[in-house]
C-alpha cells in the first residue's frame, strides 16, 4: 500500500474510505509519462513476468503475470495497446460482470484515475473500501501503456475475489468514452469479455533435458482457420516406420505468430494399436468427410490450453511412445476460438514433443478416477450445485498398486457441460490427508493438464475421492451419466509413475439401491413410475416428478447406498 | 493498537509476529503500580462500564463492560481481587477451554506479561499472530487489580471468536503458580470456569418513568440458600385485594449484597385466574411439600438472568396486571447456582416491579412462535446439529393481526436440554427481511428476556420462521417434541404491542406425511417397523434403525411435507 514519503513503512487498512480514495484516485498524468505511483515493493522488470495470455480476441490487451508464493501475491503487467478512456480488469466466479472484483483505470477526459472497485449483483460499480489492487507503476512504451499492479491471493475484504488454485475467470472491459466518475461506468454498455487462466501456476523446478533430446513438431500445416466462432481441427500425423520406444519428457506449444488469441487449446492423441493403419486427414473434426476410424485415436499424449507453458515430466519418468505394441499414428486436435469471425487467417500451430531414446527409470501412466460412465448417477433438473462423488477405494488400490506406491504429478479434470467444480482428495485410514487437485471455478471449456504443486504419493490402501458439482438450472429433465455431450461425466485423469496396470479406478451407486429409490419415490408421491425391467434407467429418471423431496432423497441415497466399484486393468479386465 | 510515542497513530496488523509479540509481552511491573500500557483510545472511566457480572462463584473476578456500536468494539474492565500469578479470560463457542480465544495475563515470578492467545483443539495455548485483545491499562486499587482492554466484535483473524448478538460463553482461569511462558500454561490443570452473558446489550434509549410510578418488590424473605449446586426456590406473593388494573412499565433485579454470584436467574409468574386462591408457599420448587396448584402459575410477568439489567417497556405499552379477570397471586422462582456448596448463606433477592395506574396506550402481549409441542417433530440420536423449523404462516398473521400490525420489542428463546441455536426471521412476500432474534450460542441454562435492538413491525401476511438447532450426540434414541425435560421444544416467546388475541402461532409437520415416512423407511430398510395405529409416534421413532439415510430422509420430509398450523386465540380456540 502507498505511504507518504518520509514516514515509516506501515500499512493502514483502518484508514477511512475517503482518505484511501484520495490516495488511490491517483492521477495518471494523461497517459503521457512514466509514472511510478507507489513503491511498496520494487517494481518487477518485464522479464519477471513468465506467464502471458491475450485477454481479448484482437490482442489489444495482453496480460503477463508472476506468482510469489512467499508473498502470497500475484504481480500483473497489463499491456494496453490502444488505450482510449480506460479499462476494467478483474476476476469473478465464472466470468460474469456482476459480483466482480475489478481494477479500474478511467479518464474523465482530463485526468486519469486508478482504483480497486467491485460490482454488485446488478453490475453497478462501487469503489472498494479496502484497496487491494495495488498500482505499482504505469509506463508508456511504443507498443502501448503498461500498467503494473499487485494483488494478494487472499485479502480480508468480503468484496474481493479469493485467488485459489485452479481456473480463474478474468474479465476485461474497454472504456471508449470519458466517464465523470467510477460510479458512472455502465458495465452493460462496455465492450468486454472473459478469459480463463490458471493464475496460480505451480512453482516447479524444471528438470534438465538430457543431451540426446530430440524434438518432433506435430503441427497442422497451413490451415485456413474457418470463419466461424468454434472449430475443432483434426490432423493426422505418423511416426517413422520402425520408430522404437522413446520417452516424451517435455512438450510445448507451437503457436503461429499473430494467432495467439485464436488458438484456444490443442491435444495430441495416439491411435489404437489394433489397427495397422489410419487414413491421413486434415480438416474439421466434425466434417462428414472425416474417416470414422479417427475415433480410435483417443489416448492422450500431450495437451495444451491457452496460458499454459511447456509441460515437463518429472526426472524419474517419461511418457512411452513408439516401439512394438503402440500405434505409429497420432491425431492432432486444435480448438480455434474465432468469435470475431476473422476470414482467411492461416495457421500452422501444434505441439513440439521433446523425446529421448535414453529411457528414464519409469514409464509414466494415466489413470481415470471418478465416476463410471453410467446413467445410474444422475443430476435432477433445476439444480444450481448438485454434487456427485466417485471413489477409487482402498480395496482397489490395495490390489492394484505396488507396495512402494505411485506418485501423481499432473492432473486433468473432466466433465461435460454442466460441470462447475471438481476436486480429488486423498484419504488414508478414513481421514482426508491431501487435496490431489481442486478447481472451484472449473469450466468444461478449459480442460488443461495441470502439473501439481507437489507430487502426491498414493499407497496401497489409500482412497481417492473425486467430487464434481453440477449446474442444471437451464435443464428441464434429469441429466444422467454417459458419453453424450448432454450426459455427464466426473473424471480426473491423473498422470503418475511408475505405470501400473490399473487404468480405471471409479465407482457408481449400487443399481439395486437405485431401484429401491425409484420404488420409494413412486410410493411416496402416489405416482406410477413404471418400474418394469424393460424401461431404461434414463427413462425412469426422466419420468420422476422432481421436487425438493425427490431431489433430497436422491442425494441421501448417493451418500448412503453401497457403491459398485470398477477397478480395471488396461484391457478392461477387472482386478 | 500500540504505537511508539512520537509516530503518527497508525495501526499495523501487517507487522511480523515477533514485533507484535515484543510489544505485547508487555511487562506489567510486578502488579505494583498504575501502568497505562497503550493509549490508542482514551481509557474509559469506571462509570463508563454499565454492565457487570461476577465470573466465578466466589466473586474473585468481576467483569464490567460497555459496548460501542460506532466503534464495533467492546471495552472490558476486569477486576481481579486476589491476583496470584495471572489469569486467563476469553470466549469460546460453548464455554469449553479448547478452541478458545483468550486474553492472558501471566507472570514468570519476576515479570508479568499480557497477550492475545488462542487454544487449539487439544487445549494447548498459542500466542495469536494478530493481537486483538488490546490492553488499554492496568490499575492497582485497594480491592484488587483492574485490567482494561478492548476487543473489536469482528477481527479478521480466523483464530478469533466472533462477538455476535445473543449468548456469549465467557471463560476464565486463575494461574496459581508462576509459568515460564504462555505455552507452558497447562489449561487442564487450571482452576477455571464459564459464565454466560449477553455481551452485546442493545443500545436503547430508556423511556422516562411517569411521576405516578410505584414500586413493588417481589422478594423471598430471608431464604437460607440450600448447600447444593442447583436450587429452584418458589415463593408465593399476593396482590392487595381489589388491586385494579395497572401497567408494569419497568422491572429490575433486587439481589442481596454478597450473593451476586449465586443468584443465577429469577422469574415472576402470574397464576391462573380460574382459581380464587393459591396456597402460600416458600420453599424449593421440587419439594414434595410444594402444593400442586402452584403448577398453574405459569404466565410470565418478569424474568431476569445474571448480567441483565433493568427491563423497560416501550413508551407506548405496559404489561397489564391486576384488575378483574386476572389472578392476585404471583409466584417468584429463583434459581440459586451454588457450585462451591456454601452453607448457611441468607438471601432476600427478587424482582422490583415499577408500575403505574395511568395506563399506557397499549397493553403488551406475549406470543408463542415456533413448533407445536408434538412428538411428530423429532431429532434422531447422535446428531451434532439437527435443525427443526416452526412457522407462523402468512395465513395466520393475515387472520389474526390488526391492519396496522404489531411491534415486537423483546424476545425470550426457549428449548429444552438439546437446544444449541435458535433464530426467528421475518419473511415478507417469500423473502427474508429481518432477523427478529438470533442466538448462535444459545444455552438452555441461560434463557433471558432480551430487548431487541430495534422493534420489529409485523403486518398481516408476514411470516415468522423460528429455527432451532439441536445436539443429540449423547443420546441413543430419538428425541421427540413434548413437555418432558428429555423431550424438546422450539419456542420464541415474543413480547409485543398492541396485544391481540393471537397467543400461539406455531406449526408441525403434517402427520399423514410422517406416516408415509415411517412406511418408506420400513420398505427401504426391509425392516418391519410396526405401523399399527395403536403404536404411538414416539414408539415408532424409537424403533427406527437410525442411519444416515433414514436421518437425511427425515430432514427432507420436514423441509418438503405440508405443515399443520396452530393459530390460536387466547383460550386455545383456533382462528
Amino acid at each position: 500500500r502507498m505511504q507518504n514519503s518520509g514516514s515509516k513503512p506501515c500499512s493502514c487498512p483502518s484508514l477511512k474510505l475517503r482518505e484511501v480514495v484520495s490516495m488511490y484516485f491517483t492521477l495518471i498524468a494523461a497517459f503521457l509519462v512514466i509514472l511510478v505511483v507507489a513503491l511498496q515493493g520494487s517494481v518487477p522488470r518485464g522479464s519477471d513476468f513468465p506467464y502471458k495470455v491475450p485477454l481479448d480476441p484482437q490482442g489489444l490487451l495482453e496480460l503477463s503475470w508472476n506468482v510469489s508464493y512467499p508473498e502470497q501475491a500475484v504481480h500483473f503487467q497489463l499491456l494496453v495497446r490502444d488505450l482510449q478512456f480506460g479499462l476494467l480488469f478483474g476476476m469473478s466466479d465464472r466470468g460474469e460482470f456482476e459480483n466482480a472484483d475489478l481494477a479500474v483505470l478511467w479518464s474523465d477526459g482530463h485526468n486519469s484515475y486508478f482504483g480497486d472497485a467491485w460490482s454488485d449483483a446488478k453490475g453497478q460499480l462501487h469503489m472498494d473500501s479496502q484497496q487491494d489492487y495495488q498500482l505499482l507503476g504505469a509506463r508508456r512504451a511504443p507498443e502501448g501503456l503498461y500498467l503494473l499492479f499487485r494483488r494478494a491471493f487472499s485479502t480480508c475484504d468480503p468484496k474481493d475475489y479469493l485467488i485459489e488454485d485452479g481456473t480463474v475467470h478474468l474479465i476485461y472491459g474497454i472504456l471508449e468514452k470519458p466517464v465523470p466518475s467510477l460510479q458512472a461506468i455502465n458495465i452493460s454498455a462496455i465492450h468486454g469479455g472473459l478469459q480463463r487462466v490458471q493464475l496460480l501456476k505451480p512453482n516447479i523446478s524444471i528438470p534438465e533435458l538430457p543431451s540426446d533430446v530430440k524434438t518432433m513438431e506435430i503441427t497442422a500445416p497451413d490451415v485456413v482457420i474457418p470463419s466461424q466462432e468454434t472449430t475443432y481441427w483434426c490432423y493426422m500425423a505418423e511416426l517413422p516406420e520402425g520408430f522404437p520406444k522413446h520417452h516424451i519428457i517435455m512438450y510445448e506449444p507451437v503457436v503461429t505468430a499473430g494467432n495467439e488469441a485464436l488458438v484456444h487449446h490443442m491435444e495430441v492423441f495416439q491411435c489404437a494399436a489394433e489397427f495397422d493403419s489410419f487414413p491421413h486427414y486434415n480438416g474439421p473434426c466434425d466434417s462428414k468427410m472425416k474417416p470414422d476410424r479417427l475415433n480410435y485415436c483417443r489416448h492422450v499424449l500431450a495437451a495444451w490450453a491457452m496460458g499454459a507453458q511447456a509441460f515437463y515430466y518429472p526426472e524419474e519418468a517419461g511418457l512411452a511412445f513408439g516401439g512394438p505394441g503402440s500405434s505409429r499414428y497420432l491425431r492432432l486436435e486444435i480448438h480455434y476460438h474465432n468469435p470475431l469471425v476473422f476470414k482467411g487467417r492461416r495457421d500452422s500451430s501444434g505441439i513440439r514433443l521433446y523425446y529421448t531414446a535414453t529411457l528414464r527409470r519409469h514409464d509414466a501412466g494415466i489413470m481415470e478416477l471418478g465416476l463410471v460412465y453410467t446413467p445410474v448417477m444422475a443430476i435432477p433438473p433445476g439444480e444450481d450445485a448438485f454434487v456427485l462423488t466417485g471413489y477409487c477405494t482402498d480395496k482397489c488400490t490395495q490390489l492394484a498398486l505396488p507396495a512402494a506406491g505411485i506418485r501423481i504429478f499432473a492432473s486433468q479434470l473432466h466433465t461435460h457441460l454442466a460441470g462447475r467444480k471438481v476436486v480429488t482428495v486423498l484419504s488414508r485410514d478414513g481421514r482426508e490427508r491431501q487435496v490431489v487437485n481442486s478447481d472451484g471455478h472449473y469450466s468444461p471449456h478449459f480442460q488443461e493438464i495441470r502439473m501439481l504443486k507437489e507430487e502426491v504419493a498414493v499407497f496401497p490402501g489409500d482412497e481417492l475421492i473425486t467430487t464434481c458439482t453440477y449446474n442444471t438450472q437451464d435443464r428441464s429433465r434429469a441429466t444422467v451419466g454417459g458419453f453424450g455431450i448432454l450426459e455427464e461425466m466426473c473424471v480426473n485423469y491423473v498422470h503418475y509413475y511408475p505405470q501400473t496396470q490399473l487404468e480405471l479406478c471409479k465407482s457408481a451407486v449400487d443399481p439395486g439401491y437405485l431401484h429401491r429409490y425409484f420404488n420409494l419415490v413412486n410410493r411416496f408421491n402416489d405416482e406410477e413410475i413404471c418400474m418394469c425391467p424393460q424401461v431404461s434407467v434414463p427413462q425412469q429418471f426422466y419420468s420422476i416428478p422432481w421436487n425438493t423431496f425427490n431431489r433430497d432423497v436422491l442425494k441421501s441415497l448417493y451418500s448412503f447406498a453401497p457403491i459398485s466399484m470398477h477397478c480395471n486393468k488396461s484391457s478392461a479386465i477387472r482386478f
